[in-house]
C-alpha cells in the first residue's frame, strides 16, 4: 500500500506551487541525493526502543494511547516540557504549555491568538518557509526586524536555514523592543537541541514571560512523524489557545503522546540528544569540506547547529532553473527564494542539507551539484551573450 | 507519568467555559458514571492487532512511520477511503482525499475554505458542539437550515445527538437547494458506520460532487487516539485545502497513517465496523430499557446509530445545574445547551451516551440520573414556592 512518492521536503511551500511540484518531482526519481528538505536522519530513530514502549502502552487497561485526551494534552509530557525549560532557565509551569501537532501547528495557533490581518512581523531576511507560508496564508507581512513591526518571529537558538544563534546583544535589543513596545515574540525552538559545539542558551523565556510565546518539538532530535510539538505560551493567553487548539483539531494525537510519556520515563532523551547533535555535527563538517573542495565560489558560514548550511553563489536569475539543472544531475536542494521574503533578493542561494543522506552521499551530491551549478552557468552566459 | 484527570468529554466546549469546568471536575471524581462525552468503548479497540502492525512497520528501512509525510496524507490511506464511499454510491479518487488530524481538523479546513466571516450555516436545532464552538470561533452564524443559508452542516447517517439519519425527502431537498443557491454541504459522516439495523446510507458525495465537502473518521470505528480523520472536497478545491492543511500543521502524524495503512492491511474493517455497531446498539437497547423503566417521563426517539440518545425533560432552568445536580449523584450526562445554537431554547434535554460504560453501569448510571432528576425537580419546586 506504499506509495510511489517518498517525502523529501516538508516545510511548506504552499507560497510556491511550482516549487512544490518540483520537489514531488524530484522526490520520485530513482537515486536522488536529497541536499534539500528538512528530514532527519532514519537511522537515528528509536526504533527499538519505541517498540518496547508500543508495548507496554498498549497493554494498559485503560488504553490512554487509543483514547480521546485533553486538549491542552498529557500532563505528563507537558512536566517534561518544563523541566527541559528550567535547564536553560524558563520558569514556567505545565499549565503555560499546549501539546501541539508539530512545531507548525505551535507556530499557527500563537500567530491565530497573536496577530490581526495587516499585522507586520519582523524576521530575518532568510527564515523559515512553514512560517512565511503562514503569515502569508493569514494575511501577515514578514518585514525586516530593524523596522516598526507588530511582532517578532525569531530563532535564537539555532537558526533555519543558517544554523547560527542570535548574539547576546541582539537578544538583549530584542527583549528592549518587545517591552518597550509590547510587540509579541514568537521563539521557534525547533532545532535548538541539535547544536554542534554547546548546549542550547537561555530560552527567551527565561527573560520574558509576558510577551514570548515559545514553539518546541521533537521532531528533529527523536522523529517527526508522531507530530509531536508545543507551544509555551504567556499565562494570560492558557484559555485563548486552548480554545483554539479544541476548535481546530480537538487534541494532538494520543498515540505518540503516550508513547513518547513511556519513552522518556525509560530513556535519556539528554543522551541521545547529545548523540544526534555529534552525528549531525559531523555530517556538517563533512558537508563544509566537500563544498570548499569543490564549490570553493560558495559563500557559507559554518553553522552552529540544526540541519542546513546556507550557501550563496555568484549567479544571478531564477533559483527554481538551478533546482530543475540540479534535478537533472541527480541532486536536489531547497531554492533560497523559499526562505526569503523578499522574493526579489540574490543572488541565487541553496539551503544545503546534511542531515538526510550519509557522508559518501554527501560527497557525491556535491559533486553532481558542482556540475549542476557549471551547466545553468553556462547556459545562463550563452542566454546573455 | 499519568495524569490525575481523565477525559470523558471531546467534543469541544470552548464556547462555554463553566460546562468545560464542569466536565473536567466530573471527570476527577472516582466512580463517576459516564452517560456523557463521545467516547468509544475501550474494549472493542483492536489492540493485539496494532502491536502486530506496529512491529511489522517499526521494522520497515524508510522508517516511514516515524519520519515526516507529504501534506495530503499516505496515498494508501486515502485509497482506502475511496474504496469505502464508492460502495456508498460516490465516485471519488485519492487526489480528492486528504487525511486530516481527526474530524475536527476537516470541519476546520472546510469552513475555513468554504465560509468568511458573517456567512450563516444551516443546522439541525440539535448539532455537534465542536461544529458550534468552530462556527463561533470564525465569525459564522448558525441558522436553522430551512432559512435563507451560504452552507449546510447536516449528518445525513447518523446524527450527533441524536442518532438519527435524514430521510430521502430532507436529502432530495437539500441536494436541492445547494444546486440551487451554490451553497456547500459540509456533510459530516463521522458516526456513519455505527449503524444498528442497516448499512449506512449513500454518501451525499454520490449525489453531487461539486458542492459537497464529505468528513470522515476512524475514531469512532477504530478508536479515536489515533487522530485520523479526512476531507473529501470537490476537485476544484483540492489544491486550497491542501495549502491550508500544510500551513496548520504541515501533516497528519505519520505514526497513525503507516499503522492503520498495515492494519487495513492486515484486518477485515467491515467486520470490526459490523461488529462495533451490534455492540453498541446492545448498549443502546440497554439504555433505552433502563430509561424508560425508571425515567419514564423522559422523551426520546431510538437511535438507528452512534454512541447516544438525545433525552428531553420536562423541566425548565438550567441545564448546567441539572449537570451539577448528577456529579452529586455520580453520574455524567452532556447538557442539551452544548448542542443547540438558541441557547434560549426548552426544555432542558440531555445526550446521554451508551457508548462508554457496560450494561450493569449503564443501569445504575440511569439510577443515578433518576435521582438526580428528582432531587432537582424538587429544588427547583421549593425555589419556584
Amino acid at each position: 500500500m506504499h506509495g510511489a512518492l517518498s517525502p523529501t521536503f516538508a516545510t511548506g511551500h504552499g507560497v510556491d506551487g511550482r516549487i512544490d511540484q518540483l520537489v514531488r518531482k524530484g522526490a520520485a526519481v530513482d537515486g536522488m541525493i536529497t541536499l534539500g528538505g528538512g528530514l532527519p536522519a532514519g537511522e537515528l530513530f528509536p526504533r527499538r526502543a519505541l517498540s518496547s514502549s508500543f508495548l507496554r502502552v498498549i497493554s494498559d487497561p485503560r488504553a490512554d494511547a487509543l483514547q480521546y485526551g485533553w486538549a491542552e494534552g498529557r500532563e505528563g509530557l507537558r512536566t517534561w516540557v518544563t523541566e527541559r525549560l528550567r535547564k536553560r532557565g524558563a520558569e514556567v509551569n505545565a499549565e503555560d504549555v499546549l501539546i501541539t501537532s508539530g512545531a507548525q501547528q505551535a507556530l499557527a495557533l500563537a500567530a491565530q491568538v497573536l496577530f490581526k490581518r495587516g499585522a507586520r512581523i519582523g524576521c530575518d531576511a532568510e527564515t523559515y518557509p512553514g512560517a512565511l507560508d503562514l503569515f502569508e496564508a493569514r494575511g501577515l507581512t514578514p518585514v525586516a526586524a530593524e523596522k516598526d513591526v507588530d511582532g517578532f518571529y525569531v530563532m535564537p537558538a539555532v537558526s533555519n536555514p543558517h544554523g547560527g544563534s542570535m548574539s547576546e546583544e541582539a537578544r538583549g535589543k530584542l527583549l528592549a523592543r518587545a517591552r518597550a513596545t509590547g510587540a509579541a515574540i514568537v521563539e521557534d525552538d525547533a532545532y535548538a537541541e541539535i547544536r554542534f559545539h554547546s548546549a542550547p542558551p537561555r530560552s527567551l523565556l527565561a527573560d520574558d514571560r509576558e510577551h514570548v510565546f515559545h514553539v518546541g518539538t521533537i521532531s528533529k532530535t527523536l522523529c517527526p512523524g508522531m507530530r509531536v510539538g508545543w507551544l509555551v505560551v504567556p499565562p494570560r493567553y492558557r484559555q485563548q489557545v486552548l480554545d483554539a487548539k479544541q476548535t481546530e483539531d480537538l487534541q494532538s494525537n494520543s498515540l505518540a503522546q503516550v508513547l513518547l510519556e513511556d519513552f522518556l520515563a525509560h530513556n535519556d532523551y539528554g543522551v541521545l540528544v547529545e548523540r544526534a547533535s555529534r552525528f549531525y555535527g559531523r555530517r556538517a563538517r563533512h558537508l563544509a569540506r566537500a563544498l570548499k573542495r569543490r564549490m570553493p565560489e560558495l559563500r557559507f558560514v559554518m553553522p552552529e547547529g540544526g540541519f542546513t548550511l546556507w550557501a550563496e553563489t555568484d549567479l544571478a536569475g531564477d533559483d527554481r532553473e538551478l533546482l530543475e539543472t540540479a534535478h537533472a544531475h541527480g541532486v536536489c536542494f531547497d531554492p533560497g527564494r523559499s526562505f526569503r521574503f523578499d522574493k526579489q533578493a540574490a543572488p541565487i542561494a541553496m539551503r544545503i542539507s546534511f542531515a538526510t543522506e550519509p557522508a559518501t552521499k554527501i560527497t557525491e551530491g556535491v559533486e553532481r551539484l558542482a556540475r549542476a551549478v557549471a551547466a545553468y552557468r553556462k547556459r545562463a552566459g550563452a542566454g546573455a551573450a
